[in-house]
Formats: C-alpha cells, structure tokens, sequence
C-alpha cells in the first residue's frame, strides 16, 4: 500500500515544521523510494572502514561496492548509506535511481572504545554536491569525549538547517561511562540514545534493539521488568518525534527470524529498519528476495 | 498585581543599560507573560538530555514534550526553557504563546562530573531563528575546564550583545575543585556562583538554594553561622544585577511545602523561580493548578 | 604638581612610539584624570570573580560595586579596572568621569594554580564598545600552560594595535614551575615577571613587590644579597619603559605604613599603584581620605 | 606499449567520475609521463624528514636533492614526491620536466610512534602554486589519534575536490593499537590501510607488501593460509578503484630480485610501485639502468 | 671586499626562485648591510624572555635594549633580532640603520623542556607593519609536540610566501625523544635539526655546532668517527641550499679563540654567525672593537 504523493497530512512529516528543502528530501525518502509508504528501509554500507575488510569476508564478492549499489536497485531500498570514498568512486552508474545518506563521519575499530568519537570525514556540503537524499552522523552517547561530540555534530546540524538536509543519526551508547553502567545494548543505553536524538534534533535515528537491563544499569532501569515489546516501544516513544530505524544486526541464516524481527519492530512504532551485512552477505538472488519479502511486511505499516 | 506597560521606570530593567532588543525581550519575560509584574516562573525541560528518560518514569505522560508545552500554556508560565530539539520538533502549535527560552549548551550524565563541561549544541543565531526571547547557558562554575568554559560563554555572551539577546546562565558549581570543597549545594558555592553570574554578565542567573556550610568550605565560611533566609538573601545580594532564580527542585508532593518555599525566595529579594520536575510530574490538572497558587504569590511580589 | 595639556614632552609617553588612539588613551589615564602628572593610581575590582565573595566580607557594602565606583569617582582615581559584566551593569551614572580599565580575562580560584591559565571573557572590541581607556589581561609567567597563554594574548596585543588601546598586563608567575623555583613573590619571579611584560610589549605592567629570595630560586638569584630598595628598583628596570604598577596588596589597618609604601614604590621608579582591598575594604569616608593622602603623595613624582 | 591520448576510454580513469582539473593532472601522471600505459612509477624523497640525513649515509652524493631529480628526470619517472621545503628550493630547472607529488605532511622519527600523527606543512594551494599534478598525504590508519587524523585529511581532501588535484595516500597502519594488534605489515594491517584509502576517497594509495600474518592479527586472519600473490592481490582488490602503488622498500643490491618484485606487484594488479632508497642509493648511473629496466617491465601492463 | 648591487649572479640567492619581497629584503641581509658580501653577523636579543633578566647580571647595562640597539649600529651588523616587544618600544631612534629580524616565538624557561613547544607572541604582518626585514621562527626539532609545532609553523611559512618575508629558523633539538638519543648538540640532532631547516623551506637557519656523538645517539651516527671540521661541514651540507648562521654561544673571555671560532665556521661553508651574550655582555668599547674583528675575517668569505 502507498502514498499518493499528496498524502502527506496526517503523516509523521506533517507534525514537522520542515523547510522546502528538508521537506522534499525526507518525502523522496518515505514516499518516492522504497516501500513509498512513510516506512524505510535502508541499506548501509559503512562497515570496511568500521570493521575492515574482514566484514565481507563470509562473502568475499561484498567487498566490491557495486554489488551493494546493485542490491540497493534490485531490492527498491529506500536509501543505501555509505561514505565519501564510496559514493566518490561507485556512485556514478546509480545517481538518482536510489536515494544517499551520506555518512559524514567514521572510523576504524583498531583502537579501543574507551574514549570513542567519530571524526568527520565529509561534510554537508560534500552531500548537497553528491546529490544526496540526507546525511548520516554518528554520535557516541555519554562518550568521555562528549563534549568534543556534540560541539562538532552542531555544525552539521546547522548545515543541515541551512542547506534543507535531513540527519540520520547512528545514536549508539559508547564509552568508559557506557561500560561501567551495563554496556551499550541495554534498555538503560538505547532509552538514553533514543532521547538523546530527539534532544539534539535528529530527524531519523538509527538504534539497536534494547536488551533486558543487567545488575549494573543506574535506577530505575535496574529493577524495571519488561518484555522485549515493551522494551523496543519504551524507546521509540522516547524518541518522540524523531523516526526510528532498528539495526538488522549481523547475519542470521534463519530468514522467518528476519522477517518477524522486522514485523517486530514495526508493531513496535518503527518507522524503518536498517540492514547491512544481515543482506549483503547472502548471494545476490536470495538477498534480493529476502528484500522483497521485507518490503511486503513495510507495505502493512502506513506511516 | 500587574505593571503597565508604561510601569518600566523604577524597576529592575530601569537601572540596566540595554539596546533594544534586549530589552523588548526581557520586557516580554518579564511583564508581558506569566505573572506580568517584574517576576518570572519558568518551566524548563533539560532534564530527558541531561539525566536520560529516567526522570520521566515517575509521571510517563511527561516522555511527551506536549505535556509541558500545554502545561506551559495552561499554567500561563513567563517561559519554557529547552534545547534546540525539542523547540524544532514541538513548537510549532505554541509559537508566540509562551515564551522560549533556548538552552544552547548540555551534555549527558554518564560520563561523572569531576571535569564537567557543557557543549553548545545549538546558538544564539539558532535562537534568533526559533522566536526566542531568550538563550540559556550552563557554566560549571570552579570545574577544572573552566578556562575552555569562559572561553566558549565569551562568544555567547558576544552574540546576545550583537543580537540583543538575554542571557540565562545556569551558574552550577560543579567538579573537582568543589567537590574538595564541601560539594555544590554550600552557601560557598552558591554564593560564588551568584556573582560568577554577575561578574560574567548575565542577565537572570539560575541558582539552588544554598545550605548549611559544612567543614569543608574554606573560610570565612567555614565558620559562618547563617540561617536560611540570610544564606539565602546574601546570595541574591551576591549576584547583584543580575536577576535571581531559584530551583524549584525534585518533586515534593507536599504543595504547601512547595509553596512556602517560594515565598521564601522571593522574600529573600529573587526575581523568580525555575520549576521543572516539581511541576510536571504531577497530574496536568494538579500541575496547572499548583502552577496558579504560585502565580498568586508572585503577584505579591511586584519587581 | 600636574602637567599641562602641551608638556608630554619629555614624558614616558614620548619615548616611544605609539599611534593616535593608544597615545589618546594613556594620555587621559596620565594625564586627563587622577594625580594628572604621569603617575599612575587604580582602584581594581576584579575579586569576586578571582577570590569569590568572601573578599567583602571584612566591610560588607563593598559587595555592591557601585561602592568602588563611586570611591573611584570621590577619591579621583586614574582609573577603575573591571570586568564585563560589572562594567555592562554598573558604569551608567559613572561613564566618562573615571577611565574604564576593562578586564579581559580571569577565572575563579576554585581549581589549584598548578596549570593556571586565565581566559578572556572580552575581547578589545567590547573594551571599544564601553569607552574603556585600556584594557586589562594576567598572564600567568612560567605556566606549563605558556604556550597557549602567549597564543591567545597575541590576539588581544595584535587587537590593542589595531584599535589604539593600552594595554595593561597583571604579569604574575603561577604555576608548578614557578612554585619549584620559590615561589611567586620571590625576587627571581618579579623580575622575570616584569621583562616578560616589555618583551611582550605591555605599556603597563602590575606587579607585587619583591621579596627576598631563598634558596628554592635558581643562580645567580640565590646569592644575590639586595635590599627592599635595591630588589624593588631592579624589577622596575627590567620592565624598561613598560610602566610599572605595585600592587597595593591586602588591606592593612596602619594608614602611616600604607603611605610609606607609595612613597617607597614611587622612589623605585614606579609610575603608580593598584589599590583594591587596601582601599575599598574600608568605611567610604576613611577611604576617600586615605586616597587623597596618596595623591598628595604622588603630586611629588611628576612623570 | 603506450595508450595515444585518444585512449582513456576502458581505463580506470574512465571508470570515475572525475571533474576536468584532476582527470588533467591524473592524465599527465598515467599517461603523460613515465611509462605513458596507465602505470606509474614514483620517485619519493621525504626521507630526510622522515628518517634524518641517515638515510644517506650508504651514498653520500643522495644528500644533495639535484641528485634525485636528475634521476627522475633520466629515468624517466613517472612524478617525483617530496614536501616543500626541497620544492621550492631545488624544482626550478626541472619543473614541467617531471611531475611533482607535493608530500603535504610529515614528521620526524624523533619521538615514538605509539600516538603518531603527521601534521601537514604544506597546503593544497601551494601544490597549486607550484605546478604540482598530485599531493601525497599520509594517513596513519588506526592511531589512537585517527579522530585528529581523519579531521585534518577531510579539510585536505575537499581542497583536492575544489582544485582539482589528485590525492595520493600513504596508507600506514600505525601506533598503539596496530602494534597490539600484530604489527604494521600484516595482511590485516594492510589490508585493512587499502580498504581505508578507498572509504577516504583517495585517488591512489601507497602501501607495503602485506606479510604472512601472525598470531597477534585479530579474527578470521588469524586463521588465514595464503600465499604472497593471494594477500598482495587480496589487498589491491579492498582498495577497488583506489590506484595502489607498493613501496619498493629498501635498499636491495640483487637487481634482479628487485625486477622480480615490481613483475610481482604489477600480476598482483597494482598500478605501479614507488622507489625510494632503493633506488637513489645506487650509483647514478646503476640507478638510471635499473630504472629503465623497471620502464620495460612496466610496457606489457597496459592499464 | 664587497659585491656591489649587480653581483648577485653566481651568490646563494641566484640558485634559488625568490618573489620579489623576500629577494629584495635577503638582499638588504646579505648585501646591503654588514659585511655586505653574502655572509651574516647578527645580533640576537631574546633571552630576557627565553631566560630571564639573569643573562644580563654580568653586564648589567646589557638590561636596557637600547645598548643591543647602539652595538648592532655601531658594530655595523648585518641585522638585530628580537621580540615584538622590544621592537615596538625601542627601535624608533634605529629604525631602517640596521635591518630587524622580527622573532615572532619565545617562551621563558620555567616549565622545563621535555614536552618543548614555542609559541606565536606576534605574526608576519607585524614584521612587515614593523619594516622587519625577515622573521625569525623557533621550531623545537623532534618534540613530542612536534605534529603542533608543525601545524603552526606551516602558517608562518605560508605568511612569509604571501608577504615576501624571509624566514631565519632557529632549528633547535629539544624534547623527551631528543634527551632519550644522545641530547640536543650531538652530530645525530644538529645534522637532523639542518635538514629539517630544509624540508621545511627555511630561508636561513640557526644551528649549534655539532659536538662528538655520544654512546646514546642512533646508528650510523653511534659509530661515526668524525672530527669537529668533518662534523661541522656535514651539517652544513644537510642544510642543502637553507643558509647556515652558527650560534656564537655564552661569553668567552678569550677573543682570539672567539675569532678562531668564527673562522671555523666560515670554513665549514656557513653563510655567518649569530653573535648574543659573546657579545653583548662585553664593555661597549670592547663588543664593538671584537665585531669589527670578526667583520675583518667576514670579508675573506666572499658568498
């Protein structure tokens, strides 16, 4: 089920008070790409300079970016995220036919994450001159370095601003601070991650699914009791007006796994889901039709 | 009790030397919302940034940045006072009802505060462009970053001169320096934050009330024998010009005890109080009327 | 004794080298205002922010500025030196009847001085902006900081030239350093401390008055056996034809012993003296009159 | 064998988007000069810096820098690579004669590597200035400071897009966490520095032979059996559209095995290598034939 | 014996390609003050500030600049260097008589050296308001800080290009790293030191003479047998077309072992001397009597 293109009232975008460009841009990305029906479904490609190389070794023909460009065609993405290298070299045989998240900042995984942070390597600028859709900006919540962090992500923010991009935010708890508190995949993180992105004004978050909350996590997380759907719609409603988007995670062979985590996170008030190497590891033919499979899921979820 | 428009002479406003802008601004705090008198309640909404949702858990409907804008409207404050991503996503239907204040700078709790310092997520300009009548700013006062923390209030303290701007400083002492010093809440921090706020030019400072000094404070203090009106008043006198808030506080379900807490601020020379959590983790027609009691008070209190 | 209008000749001032606007300025100070002979007398009010409130405490109507200026305006002062926010809020009633010495930069004492580093909270351009006469800037000498402490002070020196301002250098040694080679007060210290005014080209340098060296400071400082004159007369010299000013120090009770120490200072070779708490910590009256009985004294060092 | 300047078509070049400015400057350097067939062959002289005149000792006459330009000029290089200070004071009688590669960061080996970082001396525009058809940047991948790193390449990288200059990376794995991690010469190390250079979006990357990897080398290297050819050829394929250059490392007196290795690099799908020392340690005139006899290699891979 | 204005075919300046500013201002140097035939005798005066007043106990008139400025005239140097704040405030009576080298760095020694670093007191475009014939720039080879060391440097040399300035470094070993290899005068850091002076494109560079390596530096250096001329000469020729002034080191009483001293470097193929404290903590008579001496030998060295 779609939009028409004149369906906007009533949608998420419609309780924003959105500039001409901002405005435009996100429509191409939940009406005018992918299931076209306000839900999103995202294919990045980030993860050679993330992780390295080793990434696409279970399928070694992933580590040439056309295949994910093509991937991103055949399956319909809604979006495919990479970084300036990539879209610099690969891009020119696709522009226009899917949209880009430029992703503006990375880094490697060779030191540890004690004092994470994420430099950017591209700015909003490099994206309007791409011909990107948004641009995507890691922020590592509760960081030693923070305040390094959010002093730099305000730049792009403002760019964002004046130059009508949309922010995809990767809000992933990080650090010395993260680790001391019950790590970065509890409910206590993403709860925190999902605020701190509608906080800092983020348009799309990209989280990951919240895990039961351990010993070490501050109160009241430590003694809260919720089921996993609990959980996952605790922090989407903690991200308010910002979209979410859940991490597809690594790969899992079982595809009925994949497709009722997705109907899982968007009963849970999801606006998309976001899936890497849990796609782009499979062979061509069968990545291809597990993306159809997801997008007949999104088509149920009018946003 | 309200002041006319024409009621400016002789009051707080009177003996300041200030450009137009600031002056309209600070006229439409003070005498064109809220209690109308020269007084301020305001209501600020930091907290999802600075301590995680958690300190929505109490009251849920708060998760919903709704819930205080109304409260803001129904309760007839003088202003909210929030951050860049809240004002962009949820101002829309309140624009020009209530006056904004917008936080520039904030930071997450999880990192511990031992070198506190707040990053500027957002600035003057932003405000500017939000319809806002005033910029909040945190400065940890005494943290051993405070030379990066002068520097950086410098340009906004600039940008509120060029732009005629207010300026709100949420003068906190916090970090090591104080922590070996008796800790945050003493008479000697408080008072040494009030006149950091004056000496740095800030318009309205936001202060706690002061308490007992302990064994820790350096002298005079230390031996300081003060009640809780003359603590209270000598910080108010510290802070000179400056216009003087007081904290409202965690919740304190006993809305007597809330409400003679304000009389006895604003009976120790304060211009206003700032109530956050008190106010909207209660019920929103408890909240609203609470929010009337205390407008009753201030009316007493002509500024 | 004062100098009329047309006798710079022969002064300080026409021994070196300076454009229209600093020559305008230093002249008023010297010249235009106080002991109006080329001699130099300051009434500082920086303490709040540098020490905290409790420097009021000895004589409690010193907390509300408008005391020192208007000591400042009846005891005819060069000069009243202050801070941003002091000068924004307070100087209205006195603009132009005393010159304005704005302070640029300060910093709490709450943190230890083992890396002290004082930051600027204005810039020359508000100095501009208020009609200040010069502007003020500390640097800490022999800092482990001093590399950026030198960085930054060149922007305000290159601003200073720029815009026609004297500039004022609080030139103390502070730091780990400084406190391994004997202290800050020492002989060594000073006179390091007032070379390193000339050679950054201050045209006014504050310093403490030299004391007798011990064995902590390096050769041939520690076998050097000079008197109070000797020591005193030493540091003026190497400050070259960067005017000197001594601090006036902490208050003292005994009116006689105050005034042995201008005359003591001006013998040395001093262009005047820096009067704050040993004036201002007085009752109105006491301090009006000792402040004429040190102009009395300065009319005999015509400069 | 060299391609007419008709014959771009069906080269890497064509495979890019490239505006005119770098596809001039790329042109001049694959086909332009050296072996004119879409290979390169690089001359480097930064090891003064780098290393300390040391590197000289073994053939004294290679301190004067004439030395190295008349090789590149009798050989017939493809560009000479240096930094600006022997630019600009030893390129005048051999400009237009031999392409330059201005290296723009550099450091001593005076300090340790475990926090290296290479601040850049030289900018884009002087590139410009000086006629230069590429720069040379060096990266160390996964230093602890790669935040520092990252931010400053950026502002390098949007000047080569503006100005149209070719960016050629040093791609060096470096510091803490690489020594952890099995070193700066393992596969994983290298691998993974080619993937960096191709999401940074570098034209061409120099890099070092990958060796056998160790038990230090994170998962799944650690278990990885393959031969030289499979890791050098592994390497070129996760630099994609990158150009790769290997180093020809050091001074090696059996020619023959040096002609083994460039046979080697080129099969493996490299595009050229760079000889440094191995090269301008020999006799001028040894140097000259051994670089001929490398040209003769480089005619039978047409690229 | 002098080269008249036309002579400059065949000189150091010929082999190099020089703007117009910085020809006519290294002419002004090498030809048109001082010896006037290609080499250098300049007097320094920076040690107030890098040392403090204690350089000048000796000879206490040596306080007063004014008696630098009087020997670097009577004395006829080829330039006089100093600080912006000595310049600016004595060299009106001396201005165009004898050319300034402006030191746009400095730093006092009270930290100590291990983490080396000297910052910017003043900029290029002072030098050129002040009529300075060239700059001075301290660069502390082989710190820990060298990366920031680098960077900064990078914008003076930028600078001197733009303005035509001449850039003199002074290229002093120094740091945690140099300590740990031998300390800063062995053959190992002096040679390095001059050729690090010519990566970075200095115009001149100050150098010490390089003393026996010790057991400490690295190989070859460890084993070299060299003997002063050898050394000296070799540091010379790392320099490449960078102009060598040698440090004429603390007071030596002896004057015929001075003069033998200035030969030896001559000798060895440095373009001059740098002469302070040897000086200038002579009676003036005699200072003047001994620069004439060594002018005497100058002559010999026509460059």
């Amino acid at each position: 089920m779609k939009r028409s293109s004149q369906a906007v009232a009533g949608t998420a975008l419609d309780r924003l008070t959105l500039g001409h460009g901002k405005r435009a841009r996100l429509w191409r990305l939940l009406y005018g790409h992918g299931p076209r029906n306000g839900t999103l479904v995202v294919l990045p490609l980030d993860q050679g300079l993330e992780h390295g190389p080793a990434d696409f070794f279970p399928h070694p023909p992933a580590v040439d970016p056309d295949y994910q460009f093509r991937l991103a065609i055949e399956g319909n993405y809604s979006a495919i995220a990479l970084g300036i290298g990539l879209a610099e070299k690969y891009m020119r045989d696709y522009a226009g036919r899917v949209p880009l998240i430029l992703k503006l900042n990375g880094k490697t995984n060779i030191p540890d994450d004690t004092q994470a942070t994420s430099p950017a390597i591209a700015s909003v600028e490099d994206a309007v001159r791409l011909g990107a859709d948004a641009v995507g900006y890691t922020i590592y919540v509760g960081s030693p370095r923070q305040d390094d962090e959010l002093r730099r992500y305000r730049e792009v923010r403002q760019d964002c601003e004046r130059l009508g991009m949309p922010l995809v935010m990767w809000s992933y708890p990080r650090g010395a601070g993260i680790d001391a508190k019950g790590g970065k995949n509890t409910l206590y993180a993403q709860d925190y991650a999902a605020r701190v992105a509608l906080e800092l004004g983020a348009d799309i978050v990209k989280l990951h699914e919240p895990q039961e909350n351990n010993a070490d996590v501050p109160m009241p997380y430590r003694t809260l009791k919720e089921n996993a759907a609990a959980r996952t719609q605790r922090v989407v409603r903690s991200a308010g007006r910002t979209l979410v988007l859940f991490s597809g995670g690594e790969k899992n062979d079982d595809d009925a796994a994949v497709l009722r985590k997705v109907r899982f996170y968007m009963d849970s008030g999801a606006t998309g889901v976001m899936f890497g190497r849990n796609m782009w590891l499979r062979p061509f033919d069968q990545a291809v039709a597990l993306s159809r499979a997801v997008h007949k899921i999104m088509t149920k979820y009018l946003r």
